[in-house]
């Protein structure tokens, strides 16, 4: 069938309907942040508005500050950051860890985590509800996945600074690390420590380092 | 439309393909507990090996045994004890707790939680990614809900024995006690101290009181 | 690891943006009900607005008034009243069923039901797709499972008031009650007598009691 | 980029992983019957045994047998007789509604329903939660959709014979005909009157006509 | 248990909650047009603005015009034409091929379609990720399936004209034609020769005919 | 609460049930592939079975090789190659892109793309269902996602060669390269130039480059 041009007219007008209406059919859902969220995420920014530059996220390129206490930065690119994963089950983050430093234990309650290392050498490990542990070392290349849900970490094991990649099967995963959530608020120390068998002075050294109080 | 007997013979045989083969249409699921699990359940007992029973769970109705060293017992009717769950998404928990006992800091990484009060007192609480706080006290009849995947705790405040009936938004939620995750296996204690920030006797002492090693 | 308090400031203002933006995460979605409904729920109320009291429900604490036909009271604690169970796929109900009270046959169009008895003595039973009928007696302390969609039923088959909790896999599972639906709106009786198979005496007769027209 | 059959060796070469293997990724999954279902659906038919005709269906080409009391007969195309449609969220039926005839007050517990008309006039009403009854005349060309779980019906209220389509939003909708729910099986009479306020005259009345026995 | 007038007031009265707020329970969700979209679909219309109108769509049952350079018309009964489908997994096209016409090589990026024929021969056919080609002749009454995001086309290959109806497993699966991706807009025809491997000529060619520059 | 190793005996037994037996809990679901697929993905390898090395995967740490036609390799890490990502919604795949290599136009049916790029320049872009382009480079660092089932394409366009690290929201998404789809089949070409608009020597010329026949 080769077309020809006066022929495309008709075509052209019969398909319009299918091409030109804002939401006519769903392909993506650019977040509009100034809009409440929803369990399903956030509402569309209109499809008029949208440009590539809405599908496009710069932040993970620079390495992260690790002048910090657990020398490690994560440099979330989530739906806040990155509008355009918003309801495509996807998003990513940023791993500095420089030598000596670590991602603490933590979960993300809403995803599953990819991990791809870049630099550097890590001790990497999840943990089962069963209480088993799955500890491994991963160099460059390596990938490793854990869980929705599970306690895991990341630790510089290596001489160097590791850079690494994560992503996620939600746009909002969630990070939840557990020696802040004990911590680093104003939760009494007496509940701390009923709840997880600490001791008096060790949670209270504790909660001074991480800016806790009660 | 007043039917008689004489007309429904031809009735029922043109339905009968509508009513009689198992599996025509899936209404549950039944788990076959014998069969290797998929990540949306297990796969399907016959229908015509189901009865009742399928739907019905005994296991809750007697208290668990709360002599033990966190005065508390988790009984739980997931899809292992309670095969009629299955791909229905949801399940239960009968919790007891006896006076002075405590359910310690856990999650479900893969269910949200509904807790109903019958008997006693119990704080409750969830800490949020954020680090927020939401603690409260709840007496017989009040319910409170924990999202998918955030610690959260139940201690028994008052001078009775506590009963509670749980809920999960999945027949198999999980139940990852944190304490349990850091000292209850062999995670060398040089990770869990370089993850938790804890010090190391602390750890090491915890290690020894839950079973772990390492 | 162990933290002095000199160290820690660089890592909260480096965790600063992990904390403090509301929405960054989305770990739950306590339901804005001044706002529209979605297919996936509510709008979220702002994090910064939510406290401890989003999450807990006190409603089903008393029970619900059986002074009435059916001698049965259903005391909801759905998304509408309990904002906490929005997007969480989770929600609950309080049966109370005098002596000689019944909970009318019904359907749950949107999620799966999970009861346990606290009280009595009741009769329940479901009927799936192939007209297979699972009936039986629960106590004090069973739990039975009603898969998503199935027509049943509780009745108060003993000699003193039932008390039940029920859970349900969704925020708003509805609750459509057979003879309700069929003799209780303006459905014509020649329609109700079509699709039924009763004659026009019974459905005119329940359309009367029920409050029914046409 | 003109290519040239000499170059494309290596490319295919290095392309075969991509192409070959059975699962590497997948696009869809027939239902092999002869395993035992899961709640997601059938194991699947391995791909080297998949051909054209597992996604064609003939089945809904030819009329129903309308000779019954119903005056009515429903052809199904759910994932028993068609395996094509298995983890894919569709099916289909065919009605087939001769004068007088009536597809009974029902729900489809798994899912929604979409018809369209093809010959004839169907009275057709679908009733809420709420008890709202929302009721129409569709001819030729009309569509309807039916959220699930909801009681719903199609009457032929016209003086030929109907010939409608029908979708579903699950490959296995389930299909539970209120009636046959009631008098079809042997739930006892007792019960049916309990839980619908029937008199017990017409409860056995219709119990004799549907083949029902208690 | 027979039921009376005098005794039915307090009845109603008790179940007055449960039968009058918009929204108490989500039953369906009739897209609000005119308000922002979510990744779920549109916020619900309110319930007491909803008749049986909302259900219905007519626009399916005029033959869509098909003198144009595809002979052929794809009439939509997506979310945006057909509100009523909003949130419920399902959706609707009319297809109207004349004689050589065709409905060129396309995807559903977001759902499953399964098509029916009622007039005509269609040659229809779907490849898979693996490059397997399923392609069949389909004649009036045949139903095929096409799983989600594979490309497929229908071939009016008969003597008289096609009507077809298509339903789809969500309420805005999306509808991207091949060449109207690669040739109708101002995609640079360097970057098309590139990912195609077609050459530059024939490009340009199209370009001119479909509507594209560059 | 300090615990001393006497006490914590009876704990251990209570706790038991809740930490030996598989598949008690599914926290994870690694791949048994030599099961039958499902819809939902593989049957689970026992829980007794898995180790730390399901969860890691080393096949992405070495470079593909981009010694063939589209100088471009591109390697997965889908279920098929990494087992553990079975059920968790996610998965990735390196790409290696030679000076003037190309990733052809294509398509992921079952997941959303995110793209980081290590190393080197990509032109990427993708093409909405409505026909809008949104296309632009891409530099190390950047980041871009591709919405779930739309035309997208990688093209190397810089002066040294790419490495890139894809991470998809499905750990089957699926690939199909529009280009393969149409000439590396035996699809006839009648058809191939009926559903595209290509003309005959064109079809034949790429049929005969690809493979393809017919």
């Amino acid at each position: 069938m080769v077309l020809d041009r006066v022929l495309v007219l008709p075509l052209l007008l019969s398909l319009l309907f299918l091409s030109s209406a804002d939401g006519l059919v769903q392909d993506f859902c650019v977040a509009d942040l100034s809009s409440q969220d929803t369990p399903a995420g956030y509402p569309c920014k209109p499809v008029s508005d949208v440009g590539y530059c809405d599908f496009v996220f710069s932040g993970l390129a620079s390495p992260g500050n690790t002048s910090n206490l657990i020398k490690a930065a994560v440099t979330p690119a989530f739906v806040s950051q990155f509008p355009g994963v918003n309801g495509l089950g996807i998003s990513a983050v940023r791993l500095d860890i420089a030598v000596g430093g670590v991602v603490p234990l933590h979960t993300h309650p809403g995803g599953s985590e990819l991990v791809i290392v870049m630099q550097g050498t890590i001790t990497a490990g999840t943990i089962s509800s069963s209480n088993d542990v799955y500890v491994t070392q991963l160099k460059a290349g390596d990938t490793m996945v854990f869980p929705q849900g599970l306690l895991h970490f990341q630790i510089n094991s290596g001489n160097s600074p590791v850079v690494a990649f994560v992503s996620f099967s939600s746009p909002s995963p969630g990070l939840q690390i557990t020696a802040f959530a004990l911590f680093g608020n104003d939760l009494p120390s007496e509940i701390v420590e009923g709840v997880t068998f600490l001791d008096d002075a060790e949670v209270k050294r504790l909660k001074k380092v991480l800016g806790g109080s009660g």
